[in-house]
């Protein structure tokens, strides 16, 4: 048994799960940590029961006589010491990182109507996509607009300049290179913005066209293996702010960002790759070069065909991908050839809860 | 004349503006950075003039013999040793920092009529929500909903799981303390959220209820003071990601951040504090009582009289501020008394580049 007169007081108390701390309707902290007494300490510890009698300790606190129930099981999973807590499954650490081989089996992928009609299905969809970074999902019905309904599954369709939803499909006055046939190398999306969407829908309507295969690689697995190949270019990569900037006639973004964004833990966080859009970086002449020669050398990584997924996107498909990981690619395409692909921006954060309640609603049964 | 030849290649490499390396219907680069020969050097420079007669010079690559024209004026403006390049205006560094006093004068407000109807009143309130992070719209319509129609004079509203819009009243049965009539304390709004919401706006309806001021804390300025009082603490808030949480019926949202984000050159880009939704943190007890320790010090400072601006709100008001920098605030209010704003989410990109666009229209004219 774990002493509780060696736990961090403000960490104790600041977690007092009683009415007066904590609102039972909605679990919010209800005082301020700097309404504590500054002198705050333990005066007694006393074993106990809470009301549906499991084994608890009462902590009387010194100088206010404020009085805190704890549950053993609560100590005994929060304590320090106490087993590693999961993270918010946003860093490499909470990831499966992969090549393409990864997928020799097949891809993450979902029917239509199971991901609608089946809790489990839904959940094994999503917890792909946080895992894996994607998920194929297959016999989505071939309408307009129905990428947004797509996203509304799972949370919130993210507007931007391009709108509510994008058409990517050959364009006569296009103001961005994905509205022509071009082949486009691996890429995350508008690194010009930040917040950057964190997830992105890919909604195949057409796609008749010669060329136009879709590819993707795990910007993380490059990063990691940047880092293990080259750990100068990693930390400069990690540490230079780009100057990523899009304009058109109605829009000018800007955001300075580096390529690899790191947690203050030092973990991979977030990709942005888009040779496109980064601007014109302004440094003393020997961190250009540094800059450039970490650039090339995590370039020629994401370019590896070992790292690319290749695929092709067939009508009914709708591929999701996070947009702070994964590089999303395409072969050219013939300009005369049918490609008609509805794309839209959501976020992560609000699938990550999806997933929470519907594993809450299951573990519940 | 600066040197072409001691200009770091790669780098003046990509910025070649001609119409091969760069669309010149989207400014969108056209070629890949790892396209560019692994010798690559300048071969020859020579004096030239562009396609208007500005003066310019023209680089010869080795080894591919590809030619790059630069303006005169955008060397002395790029090339290394050039003055300082403007931000992406999301740090301290493009930020004026303040104290309450810093108001006395009058807060940046504009009425709505002319908001909506001249250009540089725009831009000056706009350019108050990156500058001082926020601005009062004074004479908005009140009537339901129109606190969206306001974001997309600017932007586009971020939905959530609170709904494109959210209604802040007494409700009885609240999952949220805000529609309470509680005192709420400064804080900034969904910390459980990443992408957290960069912008908040809150229009209010009514304001009868006897209490129910506001109050804005600049979490900038109380982070820079921190950090020039006590180094060790601020240190530790920018270090150790809290464990952000919140949690009803269809949600569950989490995200473990600092307190203080810093960009990688160390400069406070994003604050994120609220007791209300601060989870239990897991380490080891001496760093628990390190970041108690400092959470406690910047709780004190954001409770200084001299840092919060207090005013009220009154029908017909609609409050935009940014929620990565300002902390809000609100005194207690009767729950008997009618009290009624709505708010709403919206990013700060968006707004920026808005901004950038009615700049580039009024020099245009």
């Amino acid at each position: 048994m774990v002493s509780l007169t060696s736990a961090p007081p403000f960490w104790l108390r600041d977690n007092c799960p009683c009415p007066d701390c904590r609102d039972p309707r909605n679990g919010q902290k209800l005082f301020q940590i700097t309404d504590l007494p500054a002198a705050l300490a333990v005066a007694a510890v006393h074993d106990t029961r809470t009301a549906d009698g499991a084994p608890a300790r009462e902590v009387v606190w010194a100088p206010d006589r404020h009085r805190s129930l704890y549950p053993e099981t609560w100590l005994a999973a929060h304590l320090p010491g106490a087993p590693a807590a999961p993270g918010d499954g946003r860093t490499e650490d909470d990831k499966e990182l992969w090549a393409a081989s990864r997928f020799d089996g097949g891809l993450p992928e979902a029917d239509w109507d199971a991901y609608t009609t089946d809790p489990n299905v839904r959940a094994a969809a999503l917890d792909s996509v946080l895992r894996l970074g994607f998920v194929l999902l297959r016999g989505v019905p071939v309408r307009d607009r129905q990428v947004l309904d797509v996203a509304r599954t799972f949370g919130h369709v993210r507007e931007t300049n391009y709108g509510e939803l994008f058409e990517v499909r050959v364009e006569a006055d296009p103001n961005n290179l994905a509205f022509t046939g071009a082949r486009i190398t691996p890429h995350t999306d508008n690194p010009y913005r930040d917040p950057v969407p964190t997830l992105q829908l890919l909604h195949c309507l057409t796609n008749a066209a010669q060329g136009g295969d879709s590819g993707l690689v795990d910007g993380f697995h490059a990063a990691a293996l940047l880092r293990a190949q080259d750990p100068e270019a990693y930390e400069t990569l990690t540490r230079v702010p780009a100057p990523f900037a899009f304009a058109d006639e109605r829009t000018e973004l800007r955001a300075h960002r580096p390529l690899i964004g790191i947690d203050p833990a030092g973990r991979i966080r977030e990709i942005r790759f888009n040779n496109r859009s980064i601007g014109t970086l302004r440094l003393p002449a020997d961190r250009l070069d540094a800059f450039y020669a970490a650039y090339r050398r995590f370039g020629d990584l994401l370019l590896r065909p070992e790292l690319q997924l290749d695929f092709r996107l067939t009508p009914g498909d709708c591929l999701i991908f996070d947009n702070t990981r994964l590089l999303h690619a395409r072969t050219a395409f013939a300009e005369s050839g049918d490609r008609h692909l509805q794309g839209a921006y959501a976020d992560i954060d609000g699938l990550a809860s999806t997933l929470a309640v519907l594993r809450r609603e299951e573990s519940a049964k």
